[in-house]
């Protein structure tokens, strides 16, 4: 079961707002996922995370295909059941992984083989694989298997990559069926604006539940990056939910909103968290400066969050230089809390038509405290 | 403000329930104390503490001393404003730590001077200064500076070990003034029997809040230590309470109990939770275990804890293996659970008059299942 309603459409921006419904419950976009790579969002319970109205999460299918490994969850009743969330979850394909963390990486028109970076093993994941560990998982949304390819690549690489991933899409939609899960295709072309037309049209003409785009934030330049978005954006059909996949600053989310995205994820708040690096409106907070040694002071004095209605500055400080369990938690916790509000406020916004007001506000707001 | 009401006290046993005050609430007794070193117990919130119904904690002298610093602790309004925990904190007197985590240790009448495990710079802790450090951190009840011998030990040195202790035990007395933290005395002396004698009486000849035994699980073979708490809990007075430090398996409380011990704490629970070894009534689970990959079921089934009502130990496997935050979190919360629960039908037991068919029951359980 898997629909997407576009409940709004601003006139005078891409930004729009749309209802996902899945056997796991609804979403309303433009939503942001927290990243659970191991069948856990790092530090936090599902309860936590529904206090802090997460809507859906997405979870990593090299790392759990590697471990515990696919038929063991699915064994175990599914990816929901293991891990104790039963709100929506999309999963990836694991080509991403593969191609970032896997070794001695070969891939050829039937898949990509590569050895795990926890043991070594040697594994072979094909568009079929990935679509049957996905399935296993009760994955809400998969995604299809593609290649990602590095920047900067030459136009021939980046063409011969975009057929390659346009077969291993065809070969994902056979092996879906009929009753696996929603599945997206993934448009790559890297930063040439035809490659990506193309791209998307192959995709359209095989026919997903969703479309995302892929391929960004591999280290090309951010002004590259936002022109790719901006062109390749709206190609996509306006009756599906359309995903920027991996990219996550808050500007990110708010541009990409703007050239009407409806999904995003990234690690960037957890994994920022962790590394004592907290969001606020004003920008970002280093917990570990000095000058926080004695500040009484919560993380972001506007915010609502558990972690500033009950903790200093100092004392967080404190945990971090510790290396306390507690500082990865309260950190993940604000940092979260921070992306779920603007995604909030992103969402009223557009509502009464007002996206434009509240991209000028967020911008004004960061540039008066930096 | 402090004060200990003796409720009830057995006929058959030493086992007894008590009451203390404290300005920051009162403290049900026989009581166990989580350890929370660094102004946190590892990986949960003080919200998780009085769900799991913590009465009160121990924060370590030590620690806090070297960092962040007694002194800023105090400038931001204290530990329990620090750390957001409004119950009870018992502290140590840095002494322990000292001799177990310092380098380059040298004591002397006056104090013992020693380095630092964090950045090797030196520092000398006296009775004093361990006394100012826990009244700055504003501590309900601290313990006197003691020197805590080795095992094994010679006679002689363990008896000039117990009249240094005795000294810096009225220094401690003197320092504490009319409107310090209430202070508990430590009586050491080893495992001869007239030296812990002598021990308690010189204590209670200076008068304290409370005493402790100290000294033990220090290399002494059980039964040894067992002979010494059997023999010197009932030297102590009755009507102050008896606090049996840094002992803390299942079964050292329930004996400890019996002989009229009143408080407890050890790290136990929490760091063997980070371990992966987690209590049961049937024993230990070492939740790495292979034979646990695909079992479906919590750690304990005649648990009510949390962690038990919602995850199996297939997913804790996984997490533990993974090195998830989330599985420092969820074995923390199951052995404090298990500890609190214990304290509690012990304190059950006792209203009734049935601590020995309690201990009969423990004990009986753990060899059917082992």
């Amino acid at each position: 079961m898997f629909s997407f309603t576009l409940e709004h459409q601003e006139a005078h921006s891409g930004a729009r707002l749309g209802l996902i419904r899945t056997a796991h419950g609804e979403i309303r976009t433009p939503v942001f996922m927290p990243v659970g790579t191991q069948g856990t969002v790092k530090a936090l319970t599902p309860e936590d995370l529904v206090s802090l109205e997460v809507q859906v999460i997405l979870a990593n299918t090299y790392h759990l295909y590697l471990r515990p490994g696919h038929d063991r969850i699915r064994r175990l009743g599914g990816l929901h059941r293991f891990m104790h969330w039963d709100r929506p979850i999309l999963t990836d394909s694991g080509g991403y992984q593969v191609f970032s963390l896997g070794a001695l990486r070969k891939i050829t028109p039937a898949g990509v083989s590569f050895q795990s970076h926890l043991d070594g093993s040697r594994h072979f994941l094909t568009p079929e694989l990935a679509l049957e560990i996905q399935t296993a998982l009760g994955s809400d949304m998969a995604m299809c298997l593609d290649e990602c390819p590095p920047y900067p690549a030459t136009y021939e690489y980046v063409r011969s990559s975009l057929e390659l991933t346009r077969q291993w899409a065809e070969r994902c939609r056979q092996a879906r069926g009929e009753n696996g899960p929603a599945l997206f295709g993934i448009v790559q072309g890297g930063v040439f604006p035809d490659l990506r037309r193309a791209g998307a049209e192959a995709l359209m003409e095989i026919g997903f539940d969703g479309y995302a785009l892929g391929g960004l934030s591999v280290g090309e330049p951010p002004a590259e990056r936002l022109e790719t978005i901006t062109r390749s954006l709206p190609l996509l059909p306006a009756d599906r939910p359309r995903y920027l996949m991996g990219l996550g600053t808050p500007e990110d989310l708010v541009e990409g909103v703007e050239q009407g995205a409806d999904m995003f994820d990234c690690v960037l708040p957890t994994r920022n968290a962790r590394n004592g690096m907290l969001f606020t409106r004003q920008g970002a907070v280093i917990i570990k400066n000095a000058a926080y040694a004695e500040d009484p002071g919560p993380i972001d004095p506007e915010c609502g969050c558990y972690t500033c209605r009950h903790y200093s500055r100092a004392y967080l400080r404190h945990l971090y230089l510790a290396k306390e369990l507690l500082s990865y938690r309260l950190h993940t916790w604000h940092n979260l809390y921070y992306f779920m509000e603007l995604m909030q406020e992103i969402r009223q916004a557009v509502v009464h038509d007002r996206f434009r007001e509240f991209k000028i506000a967020f911008y004004r707001k960061r540039k008066e405290s930096s």
